[in-house]
């Protein structure tokens, strides 16, 4: 399956839906705002992972659109907060919210975005006891997410964040709200709670690999591919998988002191960042994600075992795959 | 009724549920500041009119606290991003959130706390028609709430807006959290749409008395009471109801001159503040100010009329009336 094709194929069906719950209101600079992120487009994995899961259950995924399009209003608010917090200035080549429309405006637009997204959830034609699950599993996501993002934080150029500290992380982080949407997706599709349980296990599995591939392209990314600079992340003292394994693994001294001499580092140059990206080489760390990563994108698929042979579940399979090899 | 006692009895009665909902969780830097404001007490109004609602339409107000929590919760959200978007470090003597745990740390705790809030909607012991109505009407607040905000941002130093935009910012930034709350807390006690919908209508105006007295005070309020200076509203250029007042009714050019002059000069002397100030008085835009405010609590009580009479009913009544005369 060309799932890069099919990515896009099932983006487009959605930009309408994503498209049409912000009316033309007073004021415009923040419904302006509110709309830039999620038109702008992307991939758009998390609504198409919410239809596919509602297809793959045996549902026709029509009824999940609207849950698809709040998943993806949810995770908008928070790259938009996100850009703020981290003071980036471009996105996908796109200037970011708060440099566009300014600091206030981003954060009301974030808030917007979140309460236009529970607003839709209100709206879903389903069964109520279904309706409760999706706004338990959301807010719980949303809650955990934030904690993720604030643990990420913490992190930065810390000495002591442990595997364990990193999965957990990402975890909260990046998983769970695809797992929200997934097994929301699932549910609205006729999914028992066990199939559901398992749709939601499948995208926290998923969400580990994606964030540790993203990891991964921080690091030894093509900069002219992923659109930011390589070394940054070692540069800004991000432990990462690969960090993590360093630190607990290199066992000669003179060669982690060394790398730790350019971890976190702002203004590390390009020479050094490459001393410490071989070291990470050598050490076998870099062997070590790529492994982790796939392992996880492995135990996802695994999860799908419960589901009937259809073209939404090899779609599924396919995205895990993916998680791990895209480009960007 | 000492309706500042009773307020004081209800908020001590709430503070064991408002403390409840926030779990030991790592990180403790992101607990901590979710917890900074609902802990720290303040009136509580808003919380306190969804118990009222609920008990004053029949119902025994146990089943609206979550409830009453969840509006806390969103005020309190709104009240740590609103501080950081106005850059402003002090509240109630207290160190804004943004101050104590810097600028990610904030909007991540606000952005959880509205997590947090619709975690304990979804928990909420309900029938299930019930709870998607109140699942709408909170969500369309905090969208309307943003917008509000926003337009209040836009107002600024802006000279052009009219009465008709006063009463829309004001409706959209305070009344509507207030009536969601309120409604919501009239349903959960059983009321029926109709009723429900004239507590909505009781708490819409309401709010607009009680943030038209919030302009006055932030105008005319004892600095030592209030705890902000008496005229930096005018320094910043905020189009209260007086001044909308004022720009429309001032028909001395000269005067109105002197006026404009001062409004929205950042580094206005105490003695300009003061000529503002008595412009205001002289020109009747004070008095119409206070005249506009016992309409919309006039107008609010009267919503009230379908209730029977209990000490809950009273409660309200007197509520209404302190939201135009509190001293902070």
């Amino acid at each position: 399956m060309d799932v890069k094709a099919k990515l896009k194929e099932m983006s487009a069906e959605l930009d309408a839906p994503i498209r049409s719950y912000i009316a033309d209101e007073a004021p415009s600079n923040l419904i302006d705002a509110c709309r830039q992120y999620p038109y702008a487009g992307g991939k758009r994995m998390r609504p198409c992972m919410v239809v596919a899961a509602s297809r793959a259950v045996g549902g026709d995924g029509k009824k999940a659109i609207p849950l698809a399009v709040a998943i993806e209003y949810i995770h908008n608010f928070t790259l938009v907060h996100d850009d703020l917090m981290d003071g980036d200035e471009k996105r996908r080549g796109m200037d970011t919210s708060h440099v566009v429309y300014g600091m206030p405006t981003a954060i009301l637009a974030g808030d917007a975005l979140f309460a236009k997204a529970y607003d839709i959830i209100a709206d879903l034609d389903i069964p109520s006891d279904i309706l409760k699950k999706i706004l338990k599993k959301v807010s719980v996501a949303v809650w955990d997410l934030a904690r993720g993002q604030q643990m990420d934080i913490n992190n930065e150029n810390s000495d002591t964040v442990t595997m364990e500290d990193y999965i957990e992380t990402i975890r909260l982080k990046t998983s769970v709200l695809f797992a929200a949407g997934a097994a929301g997706g699932a549910l609205i599709g006729g999914a028992n709670d066990a199939v559901a349980e398992k749709i939601h296990e499948y995208a926290m599995n998923l969400g580990i690999a994606f964030q540790m591939f993203d990891d991964i392209l921080g690091i030894y990314g093509d900069p002219s591919v992923t659109g930011k600079s390589a070394g940054n992340d070692i540069r800004k003292g991000k432990s990462t998988v690969m960090v993590c394994h360093a630190r607990e693994n290199i066992k000669d001294a003179e060669k982690l002191d060394k790398f730790m001499s350019v971890f976190g580092k702002i203004d590390a140059t390009d020479e050094e960042i490459e001393i410490a990206r071989n070291i990470l080489k050598e050490s076998g760390s870099y062997d070590y994600a790529i492994e982790m990563a796939k392992k996880y994108t492995k135990d996802s698929i695994a999860c799908l075992d419960c589901l009937e042979d259809s073209e939404d579940k090899e779609f599924m399979i396919a995205l895990a795959e993916y998680s791990m090899s895209r480009d960007v």
